[in-house]
């Protein structure tokens, strides 16, 4: 079974990415194939032509290596080295009604955010399509947001196996779980928009210094302090574990930690939290050769499974290919 | 020098296209080497899923051969065997505006004309640049009725020139000459969709029963009829010649035939102008072999052309490409 997920190499990977999707997608490996993609097609329609777009897309494999996905078991590549992606969208974007796109909340809410929408960031929901029928996906882990997405992918499916009797695969949506809502340094949620993230593989120094910075409420030394309703709490929730957390959260409510302290303490609980991950990091980019390989090595088997798909698939529906 | 066209697979070979465009076209030959392609992506935009479109791509390969386009010289692909034009084209949408796109005529005009066009159809105009820009052609013939579209497709190579440097071939649009739109069976444009086409390369029967039912006035035998203003006239300028046709005209303005026999004029005239072209289609599609194998080795160098300009192209816009 496969599982397929894609990340946009758009910066650092951060807290928030980690619990709210990545941890998540990890721990699938045990039960399903992850076909793991740089979404460097995606990125362009925000961010166009990023020249260390490489540089970008190569940190971000060796961090998800680093955070646990096993390369030799999965298949990580970079979107843009299939050209077949591309291909089937074009063939989708005929089967999929203007309206219908247009009226998608998604691209409603983009042509708010964008005083300028490109014909790329409406088109976003069919590439997506065409990126999970290309691999043939079994599930595609997304959060709630992009259920109105897998339903486009879905219909398109279904469209497909109409025409061209029924090989196609139905994606199922694998709903994350939201618990994990990570809040940004501000409160605000943790998103690299707002300037509010704590990134996994900074220096030591830039994350010291981003937890020194968390806002916090201004109890005075001595005085009880409330960890279950600060930014510093949902962190070090999340990084010292249930039993510890709870030790010190009461500590806390008896006074006997200030907020300088706390900050160290979680400062100190993402470092070990992180710990092993970091290591790997720093190891795979020093050695940047094992990571090309890594993405060559993908990118040839994606584009093998993407070309094979292609050839049968338009076989199916007439076009030529002599070559 | 380039000179690219499409023509999209979706049946049979008419007087009107021919007159109106394949006639200049294969002229050009002289000038340029023309990259000419069979449209079969743009015609998923409107016929979804053609179950004979090998078969129609193959006939349509066989009329511009047999109406003179020299394939030794030229080069004769289909469109669909080049993934790359599908990359190259999202690649333009992230470079596309969604308003600059959908406030186009052609997108408004094709609105009216379908009650539910699809995304494809939208994308119409990007992927057509993507046909020119991939190829770097120089010159693109069309029609005035295609002005806009090559303006989009001019304001695309340009901003790829800002962005990449200027090494991006900014096209021309060679305006085809209008003097010859072909009037229809019934008098309107001949067009597929109206049914009334004279196919050239159709059975012989077929033909002549066309030319019968051509509508006329209702002048007798024996009293004066006005070539000049009759569909028939029409025909008979171009496959006649002007000396002859002006000499049959004054012949009828005196009254010496009638209706009848200018059909059966006409009709000779026709087979007779595109005898040698009709002899050479039939012969050709006798040996459907050389047909495959002229579009095999076409879409060979079309895709090592497709895909070079893309190895660069994408090079330079950062995007990895370890395969």
């Amino acid at each position: 079974m496969i599982a397929l997920t894609g990340v946009r190499p758009t910066g650092e990977l951060h807290l928030g990415n980690y619990f709210g999707a990545l941890k998540q997608l990890i721990t699938l490996q045990r039960d399903y194939n992850i076909y793991f993609f740089v979404a460097d097609l995606h990125a362009l329609t925000t961010y166009v032509f990023q020249e260390n777009l490489s540089e970008v897309s190569e940190t971000l494999v060796a961090s998800i290596i680093a955070l646990g996905l096993d390369p030799t078991k999965n298949l990580i590549w970079t979107q843009s080295s299939v050209p077949e992606v591309c291909e089937l969208m074009y063939l989708l974007s005929c089967l999929t009604g203007f309206q219908y796109l247009n009226k998608g909340h998604a691209f409603k809410s983009a042509k708010d955010t964008y005083k300028n929408p490109s014909v790329g960031l409406f088109l976003y929901p069919v590439l997506m399509a065409a990126d999970i029928i290309l691999y043939q996906s079994d599930v595609v882990p997304v959060g709630k947001d992009q259920q109105q997405h897998m339903e486009i992918c879905r219909d398109l499916s279904e469209k497909l196996n109409k025409l061209i009797g029924s090989w196609i695969k139905v994606p199922q949506a694998l709903i994350l779980d939201e618990v994990a809502v990570v809040p940004g340094t501000d409160g605000r949620k943790m998103s690299k928009s707002y300037g509010n993230t704590i990134p996994i593989f900074a220096d030591k120094d830039r994350i010291l210094k981003i937890f020194k910075r968390i806002s916090t409420d201004s109890t005075k030394l001595g005085r009880p302090i409330d960890l279950n309703n600060s930014v510093l709490g949902s962190y070090l929730k999340l990084t010292l574990g249930l039993e510890s957390y709870r030790t010190l959260a009461n500590a806390c409510l008896e006074g006997k930690y200030g907020w300088g302290q706390v900050k160290e303490i979680a400062f100190e609980a993402f470092m070990k939290y992180f710990e092993t991950a970091r290591t790997k990091f720093l190891d795979l980019m020093r050695d940047r050769e094992t990571i090309k390989e890594v993405i060559s090595s993908g990118n040839e088997k994606a584009r093998a499974i993407g070309s094979d798909f292609m050839r049968k698939f338009k076989k199916a529906i007439g076009l030529l290919s002599y070559v």
